[in-house]
């Protein structure tokens, strides 16, 4: 019999598919699909050495005495040259207007689309960085998180990384993405109002009594450290979906310390890093789920990196009704993780 | 600039990335990636000729004097061999518990998942049948339908078709699939939900409205006949997304009348055979969208099929921030549709 789950936070159900449930094998890349890249690519626009003048740079961490824009950086923030969205012209109100078109509503693209180029090098990953350079990449994004998540022009901050063709990436030069938008969606807004449902019930936080529940109850556990923890979901939507969650309860992105930068960085790259070796580099996406600034969701809400490994296909069922299927056992899903070696 | 559009029955955003709009010939399929297949295969489960004793045929339209379970069907309805959902215990209680785990929900995956199979032949499709050959897999949707919406076990039913491996289908034999569940997702929980609060503030039906601002003006048609009309939605989550919807307001795919089935086949045929022909045949989702019968929608929902091509990889951003990238032109595409000759 299969077994439905629901994730109390997102009040989401998932069917855990038991019939047709498959081995952590099954979803090993083949070693052949797994192709090398080189340290550098004279066609990569994100390698050091491929720098071009005018460059625009949003931010840098780089080598003492080198300029923006030129060689010698560690991690660089630019401008995506193929915008989802586009900065406000000088001038402009903070206020996007809404337009009228009969019926329908639309509005100007306003927004901020930056990418995070992660290494000067071409064939690094996460799994594959030190614990130092896996840090600058999380220090480019908080320092971007709070600068637009402040901004009153934008109402949603999001920071993804996007990891092989299957999960959408179309560059392989390690990369992150950042995006700002003038609009809440109605999936930010349901996840808030939900975590809201929870606190008004128990006076709890759902996110910190989840992570009560699997340090309890551990079958789940990926790994831990003094600061995160990495667990699958009870009811997990895509197979391996694995959650990165700071202990003590903290609402936004912009609440993680100074400190917390290496714990985090750690942990990240172990979990990655396990993905890497025992599944032989699987595409995935992440991302940083977090309550906007402005929300004063401070007791209710808990950011957390949600990493979606791309695994199997979404089709009909899941876009007609909703609900995934999941054909991995997430206890099961959880101890191949665990026992993997790094 | 681009411009981010407003569904008013889903109250979904979409961004129109007009900076990196494609152009229709862009998603083309190539053709040597349309592969012929035979009008027969020995191995293929779905096949006239390969029925083996004992076969469950839950429904069938078949030939004067054939027997369920023996040559003769045009169409037929069984049960999936590797369900997302099972059938309850003879005895059970048509209400499915809810246990808690700790602080988490669980039930059985109770439900019915079948397969309706269109044709006896290995490479029809939708888009290569007559005329009657589609109305006879209409009949089968409603006649499932019909039995499944009016069980009080099951909340939700919903009728989808898989097409091609990028939609996830894993059979080529033409079949959709049909399953029935115990819970109402959030999804069709919210969809419900804003149906009816524009309906509070307007009195109207907003599929209603969205028809009739569609055949004003247009340019977002994509072919209508007298019972149907098809559009490219205003702000479709998915490139060439297309829906067809009933002109008269019906509620539930219920309410479907006999003298509806033929304008409702024709179509489907002609959409579907427009992006065979124009696209060299994509792959794609379709699936009915139906209020449940129990849920006294009448005034606001209003059912229709769903068309979603799968041309594009959903990533990061739009798992992000639950808002689409759609990069073409809404009335771009349905021109582009409009003007392919079958």
């Amino acid at each position: 019999m299969p077994e439905i789950r629901e994730n109390p936070a997102t009040k989401r159900w998932v069917i855990i598919a038991t019939e047709r449930a498959k081995r952590p094998e099954d979803f090993k890349k083949s070693i052949e699909a797994a192709i090398e890249h080189p340290a550098y690519d004279p066609k990569c626009p994100f390698c050091e050495g491929n720098e071009k003048p005018g460059d625009e740079e949003i931010f840098s961490l780089r080598a003492p005495g080198t300029k923006p824009g030129e060689k010698g950086w560690y991690v660089k923030v630019i401008p995506n040259k193929f915008p989802a969205l586009v900065p406000p012209q000088a001038g402009d109100s903070i206020e996007v207007k809404r337009h009228k078109s009969g019926m329908y509503l639309h509005m100007d693209g306003v927004g901020k689309h930056e990418v995070v180029v992660e290494s000067p090098i071409h064939n690094k990953t996460i799994a594959t960085m030190s614990i130092e350079e896996v840090s600058r990449v999380i220090r480019a994004y908080q320092e971007r998180y709070m600068v637009l998540d402040w901004d009153p022009a934008y109402k949603l901050v999001i920071i993804f990384r996007n990891h092989g063709g299957k999960a959408g990436a179309s560059q392989v030069h390690p990369h992150s993405q950042i995006a700002a938008a003038s609009l809440v969606p109605l999936h930010m807004r349901y996840a808030l109002m939900e975590a809201q449902r929870y606190y008004e019930e128990l006076g709890r936080c759902v996110f910190c009594d989840m992570i009560k529940a699997e340090l309890a109850e551990k079958e789940r556990l990926v790994m831990q450290n003094e600061k995160f923890v990495a667990f699958v979901p009870y009811a997990p939507v895509f197979p391996y979906e694995t959650w990165i969650v700071p202990l003590g309860h903290q609402t936004t992105f912009a609440d993680l310390q100074p400190e917390d930068i290496e714990p985090l960085s750690q942990i990240l790259h172990d979990v990655l890093a396990k993905f890497y070796r025992g599944m032989n580099n699987p595409d995935y996406n992440y991302c940083i789920r977090s309550a906007p600034h402005y929300s004063s969701s401070g007791p209710y809400y808990h950011w957390h990196i949600q990493i979606m490994p791309r695994l199997t296909t979404p089709a009909g069922f899941e876009i007609g009704s909703g609900i995934s299927i999941n054909v991995a056992l997430p206890e099961e899903s959880a101890k191949f993780l665990r026992e993997i070696k790094i």
